[in-house]
């Protein structure tokens, strides 16, 4: 029998090795920046729940999917599959606390027991921004200025934004007179990019017959600029409030000057069934075929199932960013910033005695805004180079041996491999900032 | 029956409501920038793992207190209770890839099913910086030297940080002839602050006799400075290279000029018996009664368990800050930063057509570092001011009706009730920046 337990880790789940998680972390950072500088606020809710609150209504593909179990005092309880029902229990509880419209962020891990395809974990990290309590399309904009302003700053490239109504949409299907089947026409629309024309309206055809699904095909086509397909959709649909909404929003966006990556696209309609009002779906402009790396939209009460109070709904509008998706993206456009180390510098380890005296030299540095490593070991110069090297420093700082805190520094360029002699610490600051 | 589902959460567990929330992030990023600037990198690992392996040969208390359970696919998998553990399995199964001495940083939750007493959470951050794979007393200094320099900066007032050696303790228990109970007088020791001298000699006596007892009690006297506790120390275990290292830490700590917060206290030990080297707790000046805040210490090969190679094992040393008892204790010193908002400032709505303007002229603000909110909803102004002061904004920006964009803008004060007119808007970025 073996005397250790073998490493392993579950199928689904990751480690994040220095390299990986250091280009998570910035790409966090820089999310939660943009998230915070239009005036969102973070929160955080458990990761584990009551399943009751986790599942709602719900059940079906949710119930299969979900980490439930009882937990020592025998309650049932389960993972969150993600960050929307937790915030809509959060949204019920918290309520009173809070000021509307709410403004909110949440950055967290949400758990699936999904078949781990490619691209597809059983962990993985959800990046919702919402905002509770306004209907107006001030809010429908924001949330779409926040989509096309700071995705190309996270993506570093253009990024196209999708956005449509589904009020609109159902207008129409309404006057068709296949309102009927809205929630099975969504869906089937919603497939389209995956499955083609073709077989969109076969299966079109299939619920409204094939003439229908021939006007439907029709109106999901984009006709143009924003205006001339919001033209021919209030043409299909008819003048209503949907359509006046669409316009508004359109006006907004040309004052704040963002109409050249936002595209009105009727085709967009997000399978999930509860939006109500505006979606959005986004897309790297140099490879749209990973799908959406950012989606949401309009929904109607979020809190109706925890609140006993029926008559004040809460409604909202939000997006969510899909990193790991966004990430491989990155990495496939070789744009992933990949840092093996958070410093850029180290000071080697000419004599141990001196130790100290090394830490100190790194402290100036470091209150100068420069992080800095010390290497602990003493070792021959060579050996320090290659661990500089392979831990993916640019500079290694040498203190002469008699005089360690003096001006007599070496610097080493390890990308040049070559030596810079006699400098003082300013100098190396200077350098290596 | 309710038509609706009571929101609740799990006992032991929180939400974080916006100022909360805000004052741990600041924390978190406060801590990671220390940690970075000293060269060390994030790791992340599964929040949920194979049971076997985070249990490891352990059972008892861990056993009655992990969240473990078996997923959809019959597994039996487990939450981590801790950062060190999961890091073991790391190590083992990425070992190759890294290079050494690793100095690596993790903050994540862990889970554990205890007793929810006052101030402990069933779900809690974890903030963890270890140094693995060297021996040296640089590396123990290292962490000593994170803790003394970046503990008053993220606590903003003092801290002492009292350090110890187990194998310098195990010694003197040698010459006394009771090493066999090394463990137990360890556990004892460890709770002198809590039991007190007399409770503490009655516990000793029971394992070595009252004789022996005392003299123990006399070993883990402090005796005055560093030098003279040690001195005292090494006269009592007899010289050996654990009284050496402390001495070589010392003189390190005299190099780097950190000796004011540092206290060697012979009465350390940490209950944990993991530890083999030096151990570290601190706590705050003003507020040692709740705890030490950040303590850690050197062990020996923290692979073993996991690896076939029992030849080259890994040691290391490292120390976790306990962010919630940090918060706590920063609380109840009035001292933790409580802002309700990530903004300082909002624009007013005063015609919602203008609301694309509106974003335009906050977008200007934005992109000079200043985060600006927009106001989504057009109401009576002395709304919106109530709306800003509850949100915690200090200024709010109000455009002209007749030129959102133009140099007439109001800038109202919140705190101060005032409101200053015809300013343009790099008059306003001066103001609010």
């Amino acid at each position: 029998m073996a005397d250790y337990i073998e490493p392993r880790i579950l199928k689904g789940f990751r480690d994040f090795l220095p390299a990986a998680e250091i280009a998570r972390r910035n790409l966090v950072e820089k999310i939660e920046a943009c998230f915070r500088s239009y005036g969102f606020v973070p929160i955080d809710t458990p990761a584990l729940e009551y399943a009751d609150i986790l599942l709602g209504k719900g059940g079906g593909e949710t119930e299969k999917q979900i980490y439930r179990f009882k937990d020592n005092g025998d309650r049932d309880v389960a993972l969150r599959f993600d960050l929307t029902v937790p915030f809509a229990r959060f949204l019920a509880e918290h309520r009173a606390e809070l000021s509307f419209p709410f403004k909110r962020y949440h950055i967290a891990k949400v758990w699936r027991g999904e078949n781990s395809q490619r691209g597809r974990y059983r962990e993985f990290t959800q990046c919702d921004v919402d905002i509770v309590g306004s209907d107006s399309a001030a809010s429908d904009f924001e949330i779409l200025l926040i989509m096309a302003k700071t995705l190309p700053v996270i993506a570093g490239g253009e990024v196209i934004v999708r956005i449509n109504h589904r009020g609109l949409f159902n207008r129409f299907l309404s006057r068709l007179g296949v309102l009927e089947f809205s929630v099975d026409i969504l869906r089937t629309v919603d497939k389209l990019a995956k499955i083609g024309r073709e077989e969109t309206h076969a299966l079109l055809s299939h619920y409204v017959g094939e003439s229908r699904a021939g006007e439907i095909l029709d109106f999901i086509g984009i006709k143009g600029s924003f205006s001339e397909t919001l033209v021919a959709m209030t043409a299909a649909a008819g003048p209503c409030p949907e359509s006046e909404r669409l316009g508004l929003i359109h006006s907004y966006m040309a004052d704040a000057g963002i109409t050249a990556s936002v595209v009105l696209d009727p085709s967009i309609t997000r399978g999930l069934d509860y939006y109500t009002g505006v979606v959005f779906e986004s897309f790297l402009a140099e490879m749209p075929g990973i799908g959406s790396i950012c989606s949401g939209g309009r929904y109607d009460n979020l809190v109706g199932l925890y609140s006993a109070d029926k008559r004040s709904p809460l409604t909202g509008v939000g997006t969510s960013i899909g990193i790991d998706r966004l990430i491989a993206g990155l990495e496939a456009l070789g744009r992933l910033q990949t840092e093996l180390s958070c410093a850029q510098a180290a000071i080697a380890c000419v004599a141990e005695t001196a130790g100290g005296t090394y830490q100190a030299l790194a402290e100036k540095l470091r209150k100068k805004g420069i992080p800095c490593e010390v290497f602990l070991e003493e070792d021959k110069l060579v050996k320090q180079f290659q661990l500089a090297e392979k831990k993916g420093l640019r500079w290694l700082i040498i203190p002469a041996a008699e005089d360690p805190l003096g001006s007599t520094l070496t610097l080493r360029d390890l990308a040049k491999r070559e030596n810079q002699e006699g400098l003082t610490l300013e100098e190396v600051a200077e350098r290596v900032r």
